[in-house]
This record gives C-alpha cells, sequence and structure tokens, in this order.
C-alpha cells in the first residue's frame, strides 16, 4: 500500500519508517511545506519521495496527517475534500475535540479515522524521527463509531502491527486524559525550567550540579513551541482544569512545608508512591 | 584501605561497589541497622562483611555515612568521637547547614570532609545499588577549609578516580542550589503523581495512556520518603523559596491560558527551551 505522510516531522517520519520497516508500507510519499524537510526526510530513508499535497493524495490508499495541530484543523477538511471513497485519512494529533468539529458534517466524514499514538520524544523534526517510537506504546481510537467500518479495520491493522496497544475513546474522555498524562507533564517541566533559569542568573554554578533527577524532570522542556502551543490553545479547557489540580498539589506540599508537619508530608509522598502500582 | 560504609543503601552500597572495582578500597566493611540490608549487600558483593559501628571504625582508614540526613546528625558527632587522627570521616548527604553545623566545635572536625556525590535513581536500599551510578557525575566538596589537608587530599582522590567531577561549595550555596536541581524536581514530581492519581478514582483507562512524557516527569514520585522527608525537612528554608518560585511559574502559564494569550505562552515556552544550552 502506498501511505502519504503529511508534516515528516517527528512523529510523522517516526511513522513513516516503522510502516515502511514492518512491510505495511510499500511506498511512502512525504508532503511538507519545509523542501529542507523533505530532503532530509529522503536522505534519512523515511519516505521515498517528496510530493505535492494533491499529487500525493492521488497516489496513497493512507493519509496520514502528522503536522501541528492548527495546521491539521486546516488540512483535514481540505484532505476530506479531495479523496475518493476508497481512501483512508488519519490524523496523529494530541486533541481531538475541535478536529472532530470541524469535520463532522463532511460528507466523507466515515473515511477518516481520528487516531492519536502516545509516544513522542522532546525533539522536533525529520532527524528526530525513530523507527522503534511507537513499539508498544498505545493508541487511542477516537469517535470510533464515525467511521467506517473497512476504515476502522485498516487503520487498527496498522497499529496493531507496530504493535501498539489500541484504546478506543471518546473525544472529550482523550482530551482530558491527554491533559493529563501528557500536556500538564509539560506544562510542568517548562515551569520547573524556567524556575531554574531565573535563578541562574545570579549562580552560573547551578548548572555543574544538575543531576539526574532535575534531567529527567525537565527534559520535556526541550520542546517545541511550534508543536506544543497549538496543542495547550485547542486543549486550552482540560488544560486549565489540570493545572488547577497540579497547583493545588504544590500548593498542599507548601503549606505543610509552612507548617513544618513533616509527618503528613511523609504520608502525601506515601500517596504519591503508589504511581509505582501503575508506572513500574 | 579498609572503607566502613554506614547506611549500605542506594548511595552506600553503590560506592562501596564502585570503590572495590576501582582499587581505592581493598576491603569494604558495611554497618546497618537493618541485617536484612547487611545480608543482602554481602550476597550482592556490595561488601565484604558487616559489623557493628564501632568495630568497623577501629578497622576503617575512611569512614562514609550514608543514612538518611536526619541519621547523619546523630551519627556524625558520634562517629567524630570514636576515631584516631589518622582517620577520615565523609557524608554523602543532599544537605549540610544543620550537619556542619552539628560538628562545628567538635575537636575532630578536621577529620570530616562534607561531600555530596550528586546522583542516585528513585530506587532505594542495597538492591538498587549499581557500580556506574557516580561516574561522570558531580561531586560537591561542602566548606573544605575546615578540614585538615590530609583528610580533604584522600577525598579528592577518592572521587576523581570514579571518576567524578569535583566542585568546592560553601554549605548556603549547596544547600540552594540542592534544593534547585534536586529537591525541587521531586516535589513537583511527587504533585504531578498526585494531580493523576487524584483523578484515577473516576478513570481507571487514564494509566494505559501514560506516555513515555508522563513517565519521565513523575519518575521521581516514587522516592522513598525515608530519604527524602528528612532532606526537606533539613533544607525546608531553601525549598520553600525555590517552591514558591514554582509555583509562580506555574501560576504564568495559568494566567495566560485564562487569558489566551497564546503569543506570550509561546515566547514563555521558547524561554524554557533555553534549558538545551545546559542540558544536552
Amino acid at each position: 500500500m502506498t501511505i502519504a505522510v503529511v508534516g515528516v516531522g517527528l512523529i510523522g517520519g517516526s511513522l513513516a519508517i516503522t510502516l515502511k520497516e514492518n512491510g505495511f508500507a510499500g511506498r511512502v510519499i512525504g508532503v511538507d511545506q519545509s523542501a529542507a524537510n523533505i530532503d532530509k526526510a529522503i536522505r534519512r530513508r523515511l519516505i521515498d519521495e517528496g510530493l505535492p499535497l494533491a499529487d500525493a493524495l492521488r497516489q496513497a490508499g493512507l493519509v496520514v496527517l502528522a503536522t501541528p495541530v492548527d495546521a491539521m484543523a486546516r488540512l483535514l477538511p481540505e484532505t476530506l475534500g479531495l479523496i475518493t471513497p476508497e481512501q483512508v485519512v488519519i490524523d496523529v494529533g494530541s486533541t481531538k475535540g475541535q478536529l472532530l468539529e470541524a469535520v463532522k458534517a463532511h460528507p466523507n466524514r466515515g473515511r477518516y479515522v481520528a487516531t492519536h499514538p502516545m509516544a513522542g520524544t522532546e525533539f522536533s523534526g525529520p532527524e528526530a524521527a525513530v523507527p522503534n517510537l511507537f513499539d508498544h506504546k498505545c493508541a487511542v481510537l477516537v469517535d470510533v463509531k464515525d467511521s467506517d467500518a473497512d476504515a476502522l479495520e485498516l487503520v487498527k491493522r496498522m497499529y496493531a502491527g507496530i504493535p501498539m496497544q489500541l484504546v478506543e475513546l471518546e473525544r472529550d474522555a482523550h482530551d482530558l486524559h491527554s491533559a493529563y498524562v501528557s500536556h500538564i507533564s509539560h506544562i510542568s517541566s517548562f515551569a520547573l525550567a524556567l524556575t531554574v533559569l531565573e535563578k541562574e542568573r545570579d549562580e552560573a554554578r547551578i548548572f555543574e550540579l544538575a543531576s539526574g533527577g532535575f534531567s529527567s524532570t525537565v527534559r520535556l522542556a526541550k520542546s517545541s513551541p511550534d508543536m506544543w502551543v497549538p496543542i495547550f490553545r485547542q486543549n486550552r479547557d482540560y488544560v486549565l482544569d489540570v493545572l488547577d489540580e497540579h497547583i493545588n498539589q504544590l500548593a498542599r506540599f507548601r503549606s505543610l512545608l509552612i507548617k513544618k508537619d513533616f509527618e503528613a508530608f511523609y504520608q502525601l509522598i506515601e500517596q504519591a508512591n503508589d504511581i509505582k502500582r501503575i508506572l513500574k
């Protein structure tokens, strides 16, 4: 099968090379507004060739939208308008509410499957793409009742073959969950980086000391604003809810420190340790 | 040289096996209030034998205190009272102010070198000890002017041979820096775990979705309260300063989300990206 990947960055490029390597894709066409990205993607063998969107759509059985989510809101209706009833379109974006709203009445809505392969790194661009990024991670399929059965079948087969674990969610549940397990981690990490950078004006030394713990909590602070600002814009309401909760939790620790109530502080850490149940 | 390691957990055990493997230690005696820990440490070949503190001190050229920092505040004066002027004592704790205050007038103060090898994982106990934990990390030597020249020389040789990078700091600078690069990361991570666990009462599904980003920011939330509560107790004032700053930074993101000012949000992320300068 020929696949068109629109946006050959970290996610699109990683999916392209993965599907090429496991045989699901016979040929991968890249579409990107940056000619430099197309060049890099070809040289890194992520894609077989680069074409304009309309040309790519004429040849692809499956179209993968992998741009930042603001561009998707424009590209998805346009793409659905250009395809035939045999073709299938997916997106791989991190928020779904606005995107699904934008195409809910589209005559080709059934050919579209909303997906979110939950994997990534703090890097971006085709140079960050790697073949095993998605292995054994979770792919969320959103509002599957609105997709044609054959389109859904194809997409499930694609993700299951990587292999990824499949989960189906409604759009609101997906966007809330994304806020919890992904978007808030990024804001927390951005804020932690700023906290330390603020101090660094006085104290250059601090960075010689940055140990493993700091590196891992602050890793996501390297993430690209071009990818993340559109996500925060689209998922603003849920992100605000979760951010309020996160600030509340930090305020609990603060209040216990002020009161020097280290017994309760101990219990709070024990509660947090409960995360071991879930993440090994 | 024979070394006594008091507290054969993650840090003490890792240091023991490292110094044994690189030849700095001919023999390592473990001291631990838990007989089970001594057994595990011997079976894992972290130490050669286990002895009570007083017996170990009669045989060791170098004594390493590697217990939680509250126990150190009791053990350090006791240990300095039991050694001869040829022996050297170090601690490897994460806070220094109270510890140094406790021994400032001790007749054997010069035999003690305050150190903080800045490495660790979220795990604890002898089963978590690994030989390469400290390689190429930073070891901070604190208030070195109060240590005898020969004692300092021995400790520098020990850390440099691992190899670790040596940094000298005054106690206040050390405790503030530790609050910034280590202690706040832990509180942030504990709070993030609680944020998500709070929600999970309603939504079991959230954990199927926990992706790489969440795992890394929340990794430190698995850390032991037995180790960390004494640190937060001793370093309370600096941790509070840094926590206030961190909550302020999160509040900036919150305020921009409320105002939907995504241009300023973009700029804030760009500023946070500046952490790339320091952490590759």
